[in-house]
């Protein structure tokens, strides 16, 4: 295939400059959408659809039929992996989802092989829907990082993290075991994805906020190098974003230290800061404000434009800063596609 | 008094490389003390004490019997503004700040000018502890930034600023109104503390996080170079510290914008990016995380040491990176300020 027949977003993560970003949305699928409610509501529960690469690949594609997004990201959860390993995991309604207590690491280090064989019907998700979905099209597979999932695994469910990050200092040596044991089957699980159809692969640390620097260095710069050398040495040369959300000026740290194509910015990243990554080699994703696509009107506008001329000439992947918000109107969401696509 | 007399604190804000950074913590007052938690238990409500010069000065200065702090800072709150301008506040147990309903502008801006008069016991507790503190010993006021202080009067109450950040994208007009009102009644309550013996001023942006570069800029670096101009333009002339906390990477922004003396940095921040604001002119203070100081033990003595050894040596502060938590042991407390100061 010759590079300009190349799905857009995969020439991005290239580093190449296009006359226009490639645009997707992280939770472009989900909650925002009238037809993700309607299904779920006859799915039941939440890790059933999951787990059904039916009902998953549906829902990975719902929102390519009503946007022109660049890219479909498989429709999963960050917290498939510790239930992989062996810790109990459930989604009670309006609450989030709940872990139950840690399973011990030496358990866990024996689930590690397997856990690649419980989820093989992302695998499937992913195969059914590189198979649905138009060749100009890509697809993108993703697991958590370490830290984030940790912090779910040490907590038991959503928190503000103090709990982990308070582990992080008190038990240095069993997070490291900890956050090994993630890295082993992170990218066991990313390798495999990648097998069965995922163009580019993700990792999303979503929690990265409040850590000091050398903390930092230790639960996420290791742990993303290590992932991204792993899924390298399998032989997997798909483009890897790593997404570092709330490092703040740390993300300079982690992109001149971790091996990825692209770096996620949040919505707090400086223009010039992103203009320096791209600079440094690096492409970069992301940054508008899930508040503001929310909210709509002319300032939306005037800061898709922003981004789009500040950015826009280096390689730029358009995307948001954090997930689409579930009451975020359909409307706000075409404005910034069209806007971004002139589609 | 020569530049050696002076307190530790005020040289290092004017810039001076000192044998060791004056120290002091954020929240150093108040609930991790056990003689403040008895004395509230006495005193009823927490706006009674903050409004009680004689109650709020003891407060003020118990941590300085016990700790060998090199600064003072007066138990107050960042929401007495706010209350001043008319806007209910109560302190409901265990659940943090709750304020009424939003007043009319027309209404808070007619009443800014009694709103000093309002705040006239902080300038006694400030007097108090003057005449009490030893003079080697510093005394800091301080007051809420302005857009922290709107988060609270807009969501009344604690929470994510979403839905602050949410109306500072939809109504940009209002809010720069509701913050031009703070900077007028803010500017007012410093300039007041300084004639009532603050030898340094503190602006507070505790919720910093979050706000894409350009909403920071109008809600957060605006608001600050005001105040610290109208404080100016009033005759008073005392080190003013702004600390943004959560600006991640736009602190750099805010520390080469806002005319302050010093930036306060969070315990994110990366130990290069504070070498540059050093060698920008800035003093800079912090930023120790509080979780560490809580937890102890040998990496609570490593991180004080990284922190003196790279940041020692530029006009520094040491601080932590947020206030002291209320179960941090008096015992970690004491351990890193004697490493600080060998007393």
């Amino acid at each position: 295939m010759s590079s300009s027949a190349q799905p857009l977003l995969l020439r991005a993560l290239a580093g190449e400059t296009l006359p226009r970003p490639p645009v997707w949305f992280m939770r472009q699928a989900g909650r925002s959408l009238p037809e993700y409610r309607a299904l779920r509501e006859t799915a039941g529960d939440f890790l059933t659809m999951c787990f059904n690469p039916e009902m998953a690949a549906e829902i990975t594609l719902q929102p390519m039929r009503r946007f022109p997004f660049d890219a479909a990201i498989v429709f999963a959860d960050i917290l498939l992996i510790p239930q992989a390993l062996g810790q109990d995991l459930w989604f009670a309604a309006g609450e989030g989802p709940r872990l139950g207590p840690l399973p011990a690491l030496a358990s866990m280090r024996g689930e590690i092989e397997a856990s690649t064989g419980r989820l093989a019907s992302i695998g499937e998700t992913l195969s059914r829907v590189r198979a649905a979905l138009e060749p100009e099209r890509a697809l993108i597979g993703f697991a958590g990082a370490p830290w984030t999932v940790a912090t779910y695994m040490i907590e038991g469910r959503s928190s503000d993290r103090s709990g982990a990050r308070t582990y992080a200092h008190q038990h240095p040596a069993e997070l490291d075991q900890l956050l090994d044991i993630l890295v082993e089957a992170t990218s066991r699980y990313l390798v495999m994805q990648a097998g069965a159809g995922a163009q580019a692969l993700k990792i999303f640390e979503s929690w990265a906020e409040q850590l000091p620097e050398d903390v930092f260095e230790r639960v996420v710069i290791g742990p993303h190098t290590r992932i991204v050398e792993q899924v390298r040495a399998a032989g997997v040369d798909v483009p890897i974003i790593g997404f570092p959300r709330g490092a703040g000026a740390l993300v300079e740290n982690y992109a001149e230290k971790v091996p990825v194509n692209a770096v996620g910015l949040d919505a707090q990243a400086p223009i010039a800061l992103g203009q320096r990554l791209q600079k440094g080699g690096k492409t970069i994703q992301g940054a508008l404000d899930n508040l503001l696509l929310r909210a709509g009107g002319p300032a939306l506008d005037r800061r898709v434009d922003q981004l789009l001329e500040s950015w826009g000439r280096g390689p730029y992947v358009f995307n948001l800063g954090h997930g689409v918000l579930p009451d975020t109107p359909i409307a706000h969401i075409e404005q910034v596609v069209r806007r971004v696509t002139g589609k």
